[in-house]
């Protein structure tokens, strides 16, 4: 059977062979939990944390990740914003009849992939499949539970003025790369999509200096700016932010200046702004380093007073200007 | 702003006013918990239950319900048949662009109506817009969690010789109104979707007849012989159920003479399969009819020993066929 068929999703034989022979090929833990609809996970302890995605991404495959591994990362990312552990996830596929077989076989190996990296299950899932037309392809929803430890209090309404703004890697790369596998673009080896769970680096920070992250957010949909903003907006803040301390590669850089981009509005998907105790700079700088994905963190702003949510770039000419939040969609299907 | 744009999924400003003005205006309880990409929730005891279900009903909107009600009730429904009492759920929408703002108002309106005569609030949600003719009209997901008390065994694996079958009210409603919608059919007021929340009958099941329920299945895709064949299956048993038992409404029932179809494969949405000990039927059936969604109910057959998944059928006509899984989809787009 190499391409999707309406009876994939009828709950039927069809849909017991999918799971029997793909699924559960790749994401055991199902098996181990029992095959019924919903999964029942031994009890935790501490609060919880919930977040739920949808992932709607085009192309599904792109340099760097496809669908699969972004809506794995995506929700851990999500849960690990919050100071959560993720602990397991959900997968909910909606497919396109006639969607060829292999390249669902592609996706779900890079769920469990990337599932197996971060150390995060899959629990439980679901699969439905409509006509041909009626969806493009691929849509997956994961939906991720974590426990966040009784003394982490962190959130997008928790940054103090004094505080410094750290982001933990490059800005723009998925962004830029999915925006370049449209056009056709190729830049060498430098497009390629930043896609990363997030969730180790932040246990590292939770763990070794509790009480010294405030805020967090990965700026995916929006960028670094729009989550800059949100933060500020939610804090009762305002920022200042340096252009220059701002990494963004070299090739990334020249696809936004030959697509005619802003790099600050375009998607991550594997870095984490990180607003801090300004006291332990170095730590957290070093504990966000100790990890591949954070090798390149750095400090690029600081938090002020001054009205809620003001965002101040000090431009590379010296000049300053404010940022504003995404007014409109640069790019749909982004994620 | 009467259509949906691309930039409603934008992450931006038009995503913000949908946020604050349409989801929060029926949902509330996200804006407590705190506008971020993931909630957190107050710590419980008990192992946990998590469920996803994805939704592509066609049409969106039914006699008796709507793609809104479907998604909130059946993702509580499939915690509910492990005995789990669900405390919240997630939220993630998929919409075309240019869908109609009245029909999403319309579909969050009723998740909200549900949600709230359920008991399960909506905890965190997602929204993505993929353009025109790449999805049709709206995708929901809910993904629910659920406390299962300590006490509580129940699996669709855990059915025993001796054992009765109940189902909790009349078969093929959902089915056929959905099937009847496509067709323009009109049977007077019989058409009607079932769908309904089974928490409040299955917590009464659990907290006054400790261990008397061994097994529990909504039948939905597949229907009652589905669900049926998958339980002897996975207990290990057989089962003999008698037709002339199975509660059928009178429209439902010429609908489906009318369209060749067999009530036993179609969809349930609000009616769930009751396996339990048999020295406690009196108080079982008593228990689920004490609830409206479950007035109907009725002793429908019994559990035997016999080969694994063995499911026969005493006809109205005195003879007997076995009961075979769904083996392709009747109906696409049902749930």
């Amino acid at each position: 059977m190499d391409k999707i068929l309406i009876d994939h999703g009828s709950g039927g034989l069809l849909s017991q062979e999918l799971i029997q022979g793909l699924f559960l090929k790749y994401l055991p833990t199902q098996r181990i939990l029992g095959l019924e609809d919903c999964a029942i996970i031994p009890g935790r302890q501490g609060k919880l944390a919930f977040s739920t995605d949808s992932y709607v991404v085009d192309p599904i495959f792109f340099p760097g990740g496809d669908i699969g591994r972004l809506a794995v990362n995506g929700t851990i990312n999500d849960l690990s914003m919050r100071g959560a552990i993720p602990f397991c996830m959900s997968l909910s596929l909606i497919l396109e009849e006639g969607f060829p077989m292999a390249d669902l076989e592609r996706v779900i190996e890079s769920v469990a992939h990337a599932s197996d990296e971060a150390g995060v299950p899959v629990v439980t899932g679901d699969t439905k499949v409509v006509p041909r037309q009626k969806a493009d392809k691929i849509f997956i929803n994961t939906t991720g539970m974590g426990v966040v430890p009784d003394h982490v209090e962190i959130s997008g309404a928790s940054a103090r003025a004094g505080d410094v703004i750290i982001i933990s890697g490059s800005v723009a790369d998925h962004g830029v790369t999915i925006m370049g596998s449209r056009a056709g673009l190729s830049l060498g080896g430098e497009l390629e999509s930043d896609t990363a769970a997030l969730n180790r680096m932040v246990e590292g920070l939770v763990s070794r200096l509790p009480g010294t992250v405030h805020a967090m957010r990965d700026p995916t949909r929006g960028g670094v700016a729009t989550a800059l903003t949100e933060i500020a907006q939610a804090s009762g803040v305002a920022m200042e932010v340096d252009e220059a301390k701002i990494p963004v590669k070299p090739g990334i850089k020249a696809a936004c200046e030959l697509l005619g981009l802003d790099p600050l509005y375009l998607a991550n998907e594997g870095k984490c702004i990180v607003i801090a105790a300004s006291d332990q700079v170095a730590a957290v700088l070093e504990t966000i380093r100790s990890m591949p994905e954070g090798k390149d963190a750095t400090v690029i702003g600081e938090v002020i007073s001054g009205p809620a949510g003001r965002v101040t770039l000090r431009t590379r000419a010296g000049g300053a200007r404010l940022i504003v939040p995404l007014e409109g969609e640069p790019l749909p299907r982004i994620c």
